[in-house]
């Protein structure tokens, strides 16, 4: 008998979630009927949206319910099929969470290309963190050659292939994360033009040395300071596609800040809160241009991968302190 | 001898405009060249971004210059022409701002047609204030038929014009406004389906009762508390215009606010500040149709006319004391 083991969501968190939100189960993996397909996980993703699934609010991220299994998407081989699209030992990413053997409606699945990059990668580059960026960027920050891009969080997934794309385009861009190592390779590996460190610069002083000519596209991931600090420097007619705001996901008693209205009025600037999945249409003229950038070296991408299933809520609690560089991972 | 008698910025205003800020001046009025034309004016427009244009900072809106003519648009009628598209008799519209006998380039100006309406709608429903109202609206809002259009500064120039051409579009549409006045005239006379007085009421309260189904357009003149409370109520992709901020303008300390980033992360909301001269190009398209709204009943307009050229500043302050129904113009 094949054991499934899952995390499922065993109380919400009260500011920064801990390992007695979660519980561990093992049980009998089901067996797959009409139109499904069984699947062995070889890596679970680990993101920050996540975090904001944990609470019970009006967000566009649906709640977790309580005992239900914890995660998102997943990679995972086909240990039986009974799917016309999918055979055995075929590779397939799918939402089913944190749970070593599931069983999956094929319909829901994509079968993942193994000839563009490694199978993980349709977690990383080539799955969500890859088209936010790429659709956040391109669609709502429409970089233009000479401008000045900021991202925060450009040590994440999403932030290292913001910076990546936007230097594609042309533009001069800006990283924003809170670790030397992360900046390091920003700025030696990935060819950012400046870097800033919020935890040991001077935000206003660091980034009026950053950005001469102003901010033209702010990706924020972060929020809260960082954002405070950015805002103040955005151009007439500047774009900030608001992706993440990780800094404020586990605070349970917001404090107020600068009234950004009146700013965004005299710029007359844009804010568009946006989700991956409503470009779900685009993603087929996405994947196959950033797979074109990966082989061609344009396009590079870091992951941080954890061994072990029973360490996933370990390696989600990561994300929360700032140390992680690029996508976060679990093998399992 | 024709004299012109014209407003200067004397000093910029710390807090609340006051008399001392302006100088009225009387000299000589100029003749007009080749290619100008002298004019008397007959209305000027009294608007609140003056009041940004009034400091010296970063805006859209370049600042006064001391000394220089206060004001922006202005109607009046040509008494010598030297450029060929006018006569003596034309009625002209131009930003020559507040002074009585102006020189202005023919070609900076425009000639407004008098049988369209009154032609001190020119500096009205049919000029900056309405076609700010129109384009803010329909290409930043773009509120569908049955969705819920919130506008704060509802019983101004613009505001008034915003929730007849949502009601026009289909939309339920919610107006708020400082005074009772204002918010009969909005219900009674111009159809708005509900009102909400920030200054009686309690604004969450009021405006979860007014907006059962959530807010899905904010057409925001106002800022501050009263934007602070309908954000609350924004639903799924809503679409907030950015318009103006008029209770912050006098504010020399601003305070702290709820920061609305997460917010428009999870309802995965538009914030655009705009100008009206962004659409310059299309105003063509937009004041026929609004004229032809104008004629066949379905959009009304009221004015708020003071009567003598040197009671243009106390026609100003009055902008921001929230008693002016409609359009601030000063008959000369």
């Amino acid at each position: 008998m094949t054991q499934n083991k899952r995390f499922v969501l065993a109380s919400r968190p009260n500011g920064m979630p801990t390992r007695e939100n979660f519980e561990l189960k093992t049980e009998e993996a089901a067996r797959p009927e009409d139109g499904e397909i069984a699947v062995e996980t070889l890596y679970l993703s680990v993101d920050p949206y996540m975090r904001g699934r944990m609470n019970d609010s009006k967000s566009y991220a649906k709640p977790y319910e309580i005992g239900g299994t914890f995660g998102g998407g997943s990679v995972g081989r086909v240990t039986e099929s009974r799917h016309s699209s999918y055979k055995e030992g075929d590779i397939v990413q799918g939402g089913w969470g944190w749970q070593t053997h599931a069983v999956v409606n094929g319909d829901l699945a994509v079968k993942v290309d193994e000839s563009l990059a490694p199978i993980q990668t349709a977690l990383g580059v080539l799955g969500m963190p890859g088209l936010t960026a790429y659709f956040g960027l391109l669609d709502i920050g429409q970089p233009k050659e000479g401008e000045t891009v900021v991202v925060s969080g450009a040590g994440g997934a999403v932030g290292m292939i913001v910076g990546q794309i936007a230097k594609i385009k042309g533009a001069r861009v800006v990283g924003i994360s809170g670790s030397e190592e992360k900046n390091r390779y920003l700025s030696e590996e990935l060819g950012f033009d400046a870097v800033v460190n919020y935890k040991t610069e001077s935000l206003d002083e660091a980034l009026a040395a950053a950005c001469p000519d102003g901010v033209d596209v702010y990706f924020d991931n972060v929020g809260g300071e960082v954002s405070d600090a950015v805002f103040q420097l955005l151009n007439a007619n500047a774009r900030v596609p608001l992706c993440g705001q990780i800094s404020l996901y586990n605070v349970t008693e917001p404090e107020p800040g600068p009234r950004f209205l009146p700013l965004l009025l005299t710029r007359t600037a844009l804010v568009k809160g946006f989700l991956v999945g409503q470009y779900q249409d685009r993603y087929g003229e996405a994947i196959p241009e950033m797979a074109g950038w990966l082989k061609d070296g344009r396009l590079k991408y870091r992951e941080n991968i954890v061994e072990g299933f029973e360490q996933s809520p370990e390696a989600f609690f990561g994300l929360f302190s700032g140390e992680n560089l690029g996508k976060q991972l679990v093998k399992v």
